[in-house]
């Protein structure tokens, strides 16, 4: 049996469309990963979204938020589909999503984004711009408009965008953390030549970064801008921070320069070493069900978790290059290619590699 | 003299930067229009931006704001510098910008985006999804979050987005009068699983285009998937409507697909046939005052402003098939080619053409 340290109890929230699909491929994954490294992992698997909803009423049953507490790190699949479009804001599956987040404090998003050269065929975006693109994306999760009071009467609609300055201090710290392993530039991305948290962002971030992480570059851009540069010059980022909307639309923005929603993975990071890993992609109803749903997002995102709450580094290595040989090997999914193969076959050609099988 | 109704009296507002520059390129060009087509223009040239803030401490003084309101249209250059970047918020160049708009009552923005073979190559998307571009993003221009309260209390600070039926009505009804003359399809992009904002853009744009353009269909996307979509299918697109910040956002990322945002017109329009129009780009302080400022997209804004705000449809529609013309002939810009050439050098080529001497 592993040591009490390799020993890693998560929780993992399948969801709704495609989530458990790719959530079965991460568990024979993991399974694979514990034997080869001797590290031991107990699932707890709970309902979120439209699962939830269907089972409980709630799209986030209290009993969820209690088991993740116990836990190490929890794995999403992806919620939400056309079965509860229909229901009021706070009986939809993403509310659970919006409030797993606020609730466990996550409030650090990290969506790493980079090319590989096999997959630069499938971006719309020239391959010549995508040679040594390496951004990380740093976006505050739990503050915002998101998060801000709302309104409405009658015919007037109103959304209050709300920020403390703690809450762009603990995530530009989790910037400029990361910034120091990487390349130690970070752009902060903003609107403050119109809006007033803007403002409070550049201070915030310049009085943390100056202070904190001398040797941190800090420049700031227009979100406007940011939406250009992420196509024009996307291998000039190193870390890119912002605010919990401009992150939305940004890292969606930047997923098209890899190709697939299908390849992105995502931790969401709270204080200390806890964080809920997710593949970017949604629960895709269209295709769920048909066992060809893409997993390398959600394999990407295990290796994230292994990497950054259980530090099972060599596994999460390990695990990134079986799934870099299978890109090379042309291992793709129907997403990328019409002759692609299912869940399932890139869940064993992954598997195959780390047991040396391939 | 031109009958009463082709004598048009205009407002410049040439500004800071290339602003200048790219407005005498105008001048010329509708000097030699007008001799052609038998108009008359009067131009009364007035201050705003940091142009505005040296002479008279305002970024948008009050005898600038009631020539535009004399005016048929008002022809902008560009405003700001870091000349001025320091300055508080309300003594900034762009907040001349943003009062002209609310003052005059500018709340519908169009930023066509239209994908020229000969200028493919120039794009950071591949030529192929180029194909066949043609989307009218219809922008709304003075509400949302731009507009709406701003608060700062020590550590925190609140922005309020604010939207009422009233302000959505008028935008939907602008954008589905263009539908109709186009391909008859709108997108509106939102953020409504989230925003209650959204929620009422929904409501009131079904509503409108339900009762007032039947034969309109209406379609919703959420920001962060728009952004997506404008990469992976930006020829899928005909009209897209959408609120002030989103618009902000995506008309930068959807400049890209044209390969330069030198290259992009903008009409802000009133209620009736008044206009203001301006490039897309800004003031470019960069290579301001030395003559080689890419003039197409001041002159693709003033085809708007014969075409929309002037009814000299012929004029307009003579523009930009000179504007056309040019470039299949390689008569393109630095920002471009290397070996482009200046300012001057495209006015002439483009009044050429007009005059029949090329
Ligand atoms: C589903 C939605 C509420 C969510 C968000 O906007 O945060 C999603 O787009 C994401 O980025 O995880
Ligand atoms: C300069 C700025 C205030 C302005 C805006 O955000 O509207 C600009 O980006 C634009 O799009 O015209």
């Amino acid at each position: 049996a592993p040591a009490d340290n390799h020993q890693h109890r998560i929780v993992a929230v399948p969801g709704d469309g495609v989530g458990p699909e790719v959530y079965a491929s991460a568990c024979t994954v993991l399974d694979v990963l514990s034997s080869r490294f001797g590290f031991g992992i107990d699932i707890d698997e709970q309902l979120i979204g439209g699962a939830a909803i269907d089972a409980t009423g709630n799209p986030l049953p209290d009993e969820t938020v209690a088991a993740c507490r116990d836990a190490k790190a929890v794995l999403l699949g992806a919620v939400g589909g056309p079965k509860w479009d229909a229901q009021p804001r706070e009986l939809r599956p993403e509310r659970g999503l919006l409030r797993i987040r606020s609730e466990l404090g996550l409030y650090c998003n990290l969506r790493p984004i980079v090319t590989h050269p096999t997959l630069h065929r499938f971006s719309p975006v020239r391959p010549e711009r995508l040679d040594g693109v390496n951004v990380m994306i740093v976006r505050e999760l739990t503050g915002g408009i998101y998060f801000g009071e709302k309104r409405r009467e009658g015919d007037v609609a109103e959304d209050v965008c709300r920020y403390t300055a703690d809450e762009i201090t603990r995530v530009t710290r989790q910037a400029g953390r990361l910034a120091m392993q990487r390349d130690r530039r970070i752009v902060q991305v903003d609107k403050s030549n119109v809006i007033e948290t803007s403002r409070l962002w550049r201070e915030v971030t310049e009085r943390v970064i100056g202070e904190e992480f001398p040797e941190v570059s800090l420049e700031h851009l227009y979100v406007d801008a940011a939406a250009m540069h992420l196509l024009s010059k996307p291998a000039s980022f190193d870390v890119m921070l912002t605010e919990n909307l401009f992150g939305d639309i940004l890292s969606d923005e930047a997923s098209m320069l890899c190709g697939s929603m299908g390849l992105l993975p995502s931790a969401s990071l709270a204080d200390g070493d806890f964080g809920l890993y997710e593949p970017v992609h949604g629960s895709a109803p269209d295709i769920a069900g048909q066992g060809i749903a893409n997993p390398y997002a959600m394999l990407l995102s295990i290796a994230m978790m292994l990497r950054l709450s259980l530090h099972e580094t060599e596994a999460a290595d390990a695990l990134d290059s079986a799934i870099t040989d299978c890109w090379s090997d042309g291992v793709l999914t129907l997403d990328l290619v019409p002759e692609g193969v299912g869940t399932e076959a890139v869940t064993e050609a992954v598997c195959r590699r780390l047991t040396g099988a391939a």
